[in-house]
């Protein structure tokens, strides 16, 4: 941190309210006069929209392995691109989806072992490193009733997946207990985003 | 290998003859009566093919250690789609380019740490493994004369980067000796040809 503004990661189930809460912290850091860039996984860059299509296209065709790969690329141009040159010019960075949500989707549900996952995803996309990481939890069946139908082919899926993506987020949150932080993303926008607040608010200074 | 048809790689610098020598050879495994899958990096498959376009684009920003990741997927896809279920229904393979490269380009040349950049494409492009790398070798003024004008973005580089590859070649074969055999490119193709011949011939058992 360095006394320098936060580098904040939102995860969490699909519908869980990443997107919103996202967008209501970033107005709560604006609010304290801090510059912030909100930036989604993955994404950011025109490299990383081109990665975007090719992973969530449903015509593609990929192994949990090529996905991981795949992510880990388009996670690193974006820290290399987007995310150090926030830091480094004094501006916070609120980012939705990270590591959580590749070790869920790509080793616990997708069946890649955990070990080089994380070593992967450490050593190729480590830095910039985020100051936090919140988890944002909501039962399975009460997000996807939250996010509505599936737009790509990995929300295709469907419920059973999304559950052993939960169980993989908590086992993350298990692995990286001095990153991770879990908040409860039932009840009101509201209610939810006081409890994001609450999770950040000592990286303020 | 347990007598099933060889999975050969040629590599080298651009310009060296690698397409020119990977039909000949072709060429001459079908003429033994085998099945030849011909295969060239990065491509391949739609999805490496989409990766492909990216990674050469002349409008893309790639850092070395992004191109490392997106060669290592596209490699991982082809490995999975293309090289397994051939090697599993008997064919032969023949594929221009494979970690060498990526070696040369993104660590030798590109400045990447070897030694990571082994453990990456090893631990996740690592199977189905060559039986043999043959590494053509030329002078890079000689293979550039041979080439013609550059057609992307990472040939654009110029000579003293095609000269750091060229080294960066030379130091794979060192530390990879079961696997890499140097096959001296220069003289007529037919020469070159009957090398590349003569360093894979014991493979068929």
């Amino acid at each position: 941190m360095d006394g320098r503004p936060p580098f904040v990661v939102l995860d969490g189930v699909d519908g869980c309210g990443k997107s919103t809460q996202a967008a209501r912290l970033v107005e709560a850091l604006r609010g304290r006069g801090l510059e912030v860039e909100h930036l989604r996984e993955p994404g950011g860059t025109p490299e990383g929209e081109a990665l975007r299509a090719l992973i969530l296209g449903r015509d593609s065709e990929l192994s949990a392995g090529v996905e991981a790969l795949l992510f880990c690329a388009a996670r690193r141009q974006l820290l290399e691109r987007r995310v150090a040159p926030a830091l480094e010019r004094g501006a916070a960075v609120v980012c939705e989806r990270f590591h959580p949500s590749t070790f869920a989707y790509q080793a616990a549900a997708g069946g890649l072992p955990e070990g080089p996952l994380l070593d992967l995803l450490h050593t190729w996309a480590g830095s910039p490193a985020p100051d936090r990481v919140l988890l944002l939890e909501l039962p399975v069946p009460e997000a996807a009733a939250r996010r509505g139908a599936a737009t790509d082919r990995i929300e295709d899926r469907g419920l059973e997946f999304q559950e052993a993506v939960r169980r993989g987020l908590e086992r993350y949150a298990e692995l990286a207990p001095e990153l991770a932080q879990r908040v409860d993303a039932a009840g009101s926008e509201d209610e939810v985003a006081g409890r994001v607040w609450a999770a950040v608010e000592d990286l303020l200074g």
